[in-house]
């Protein structure tokens, strides 16, 4: 036990078990602590050779084994796990030591914690972490939040464990005070989800309307895959299409329940976006998609409903839509990007984060989920003009938009006609058509808020706000 | 200061001041108090020959003047105003007493607001007062929450100053234990921006692809409204369109600035949805749609992206698209209440409630902003089958649907294609395709989810949790 530990990991389930691998393995001397103790045997047993770790069985000599100041990771469950470990570890630090909490924590929870921990001189840094176990242990996007003093003692060591981009970059910045690492991990998620759906239904048109095989889709994702959709999502979606189930020979994606699960970040973006006033109906979508599918009664009961039964179109016809579905995919990622990182801006303002969009973009290159050839694109978008008010008003997405939105909208009107549900595709286009929009009924929606309930209304032609009398002569006051 | 009253309103603002006439009005003697004094003098002043008010000015006579129980009802903001007004009554009440919240409380608010008052032995009635300043003068529709007891107490009175549905029903039920009464007001809430929005898209479709004048569009929504779409959104729908700006002489709904505004039952009616796994997609859109409408740099940097200009059709086409337009909006309509009565049965199963489906949109039938004939045909869907699983499990609706969708696809297909925002249409329909659908790619998010976090899946043909060694052999194991 006389080894200093540079960090400690508590929490030794297995994100937490191959973050301390990836710490170790780089050459830190990593302090391991768990409520049961026989896992932390386990994991020096198991993997003491890949490095230099320190067990301990009691938070008194965890926190002993580390040097000051002291970097505490904790990898437990969200919510009152997380608040349980805290507590207890707290009364043991010192002025100027770290907490660091790698778990998918509420970013209004880590503002709480943060604050309370900084009164009394710890440090806490919530941070995102995402990449799943591989991630963990060969290289994160990682997402920290918190202090500036934090990260200036424990951002060397993140950037050696984190992912890298491919012009070698580490996936790794300090994001922000108190909760906006969190914050950001929470739409990175989101991003996912609205991601994930817009190749459920690229997948479900190719199969329902291109006619091709589970298979032949596979292929398709493949050839994208070496464009500009180039990423991990796109990557493994052909992976699990191309498998073929052993006990029924039949193609997997056939034999797996239709019925998509979440936990929980997804809705968070949404319901934080209402609360900023920010649009993010492609999020929105993905994530009722999601509920919608789980709702067994509800799609029984509605198995009869009329509606057209999709038709195949022949091969040549079938290739031309494939095309113009990678155009539809496209332009809706595009579309859901912008969404997410409006909210992301939106944040920053609220929360004084003062975020830099473009650092937030280059970290999620690799490592992460949603790490794709794309965000580069974005990192440089906003690099070169960091007061983008939409990734729209970039000029070359809104080029390549443009060239996409004649098949986007063949391929909805296929969809529209045949009966195949594609509310990420749809959501994306209303979006931006309603962007374009030199006018919107939201002029009519003002005119009825005024007329039922006297919420008065402000005129395009000059300053005030104004209410009509519509129960007596209809004339205009100013309100 | 002999007289005694049978209930008393504090706040006397627009909407607690035309309850408390309307209480008047029906016979019941109605004591007044107002943070400040003189606006309870000025109602006594101008309207106290309508009925009997007894005045008072500290809470202490206030209270004095109601007869036992006594049923005190507050009008005031909601948030801290209402907890500061309940802080200062309840020390003065006692065993029995009844208090009932008027505003627009977050039904969370209401359900630890009963809890605290029935541990003191008061109860606290939250109520949803839908109608607007006319409604609370001439008979609101009232959503009362909180005990039977109360409503034992309070409900004769709240049947007198209801509005009647055309059958004479009074449009005021016991909603449901503690919040249900504020939370049925929420969802009613949510569904009136479903309903807004999906009337705004189809007026911007009459006039850019019908290409009529405003005030034709007037025509073509009362016409409307003496067929199955008859409701008082509708109705004030074509009073506002048919209406001429008299500084400019144009249009009224084009000299109003489109930036539409919320007050947040819409938006909390989202995330609600979202905490308890509702798809409520048209509500979200709504919500979208006006804070969309709002982001004016937002806006400004995306009109020049590209996008069609709609052509307006000739006059023969234009009609049967007007036709089309109708079938588009009732489908979507149909839509938007399955999914506001889908979270209210969650919400019911959520907390209890026991919710009599039936009744509420028995009393939405008249004195509240959805009012409508719709409401009618909901009630006996309900009635006749209190565990149908959804709207859209019902024979009639169904048939409707049936007869709606081609012309509710080629709406669609019109908007898609001349580049108008249709989000509430869309999502509408992309809705009811999801239900309808024999598979969905929810398999395919399933597979990516276990390939990249080995959140395991389950299977078509026979129960339990598997996971796939994606990194390995790939052959399945159970979880």
């Amino acid at each position: 036990m006389s080894t200093t530990a540079q960090i400690g990991v508590t929490g030794l389930a297995v994100m937490g078990r191959n973050l301390a691998r990836n710490f170790a393995r780089n050459g830190y001397a990593v302090a391991l602590h768990n409520r049961t103790p026989a896992r932390t045997r386990e994991l020096v047993e198991e993997f003491g050779q890949e490095g230099t770790f320190v067990p301990t069985e009691s938070a008194e000599e965890f926190v002993a084994a580390l040097e000051r100041p002291r970097r505490l990771v904790v990898m437990v469950k969200a919510g009152d796990p997380t608040d349980a470990v805290i507590s207890e570890f707290a009364p043991l630090l010192e002025d100027g030591d770290v907490i660091i909490d790698g778990g998918n924590a509420h970013f209004a929870d880590t503002r709480r914690r943060e604050q309370e921990l900084r009164e009394r001189g710890i440090h806490f840094v919530g941070t995102g972490i995402s990449g799943g176990e591989e991630g963990a242990l060969h290289g994160p996007s990682i997402m920290p939040g918190g202090s500036k003093e934090s990260y200036a003692s424990l951002g060397p060591m993140l950037e050696r464990i984190a992912a890298q981009a491919d012009d070698g970059a580490p996936c790794v910045t300090h994001v922000g005070a108190d909760g906006a690492g969190h914050f950001v991990k929470m739409v990175h998620n989101g991003i996912e989800y609205a991601d994930m759906q817009l190749i459920g239904e690229a997948y479900q048109l190719l199969r329902d309307v291109g006619g091709y095989s589970p298979d032949e889709i596979a292929g398709i994702f493949r050839a994208w895959n070496t464009g500009r959709l180039d990423s991990y999502l796109i990557e493994i979606t052909a992976e699990v299409l191309s498998h073929v189930d052993a006990a029924t020979g039949r193609p997997f994606v056939d034999v797996v329940a239709d019925r998509a699960e979440q936990k929980g970040t997804g809705r968070w973006t949404v319901q934080l976006a209402l609360e900023l006033g920010v649009p993010v109906s492609g999020i929105a979508e993905a994530v009722f998609a999601r509920s919608l599918s789980g709702h067994t009664a509800l799609r029984e009961a509605s198995a009869q409903l009329a509606g057209p039964t999709p038709q195949a179109l022949g091969p040549t016809e079938a290739a031309t839509f494939a095309d113009r579905v990678e155009q539809a995919l496209y332009a809706s990622k595009i579309v859901s990007y912008t969404q997410g990182f409006h909210e992301i801006a939106a944040g920053s303002a609220q929360y004084d984060w003062n975020l830099d969009l473009g650092a937030i973009a280059s970290i999620w290159r690799g490592g992460c989920i949603i790490r794709a050839a794309f965000l580069d694109r974005i990192r440089a978008a906003y690099d070169s003009r960091p007061d983008l008010p939409s990734l729209l008003a970039d000029a070359e997405f809104a080029e390549e938009i443009a060239e996409a939105q004649d098949d986007w909208r063949a391929v909805l009107v296929a969809a529209t006609e045949q009966g195949v549900p594609a509310p990420g595709f749809a959501a994306a286009l209303s979006y931006y058509d309603a962007l374009r929009a030199d006018r919107l009924p939201a002029a009519l929606t003002q005119g009825q808020r005024d007329f039922f309930g006297a919420h008065t209304y402000r005129r395009t032609d000059r300053d005030g706000t104004f209410h009509t009398l519509w129960g007596g002569d209809r004339t205009e006051v100013e309100a």
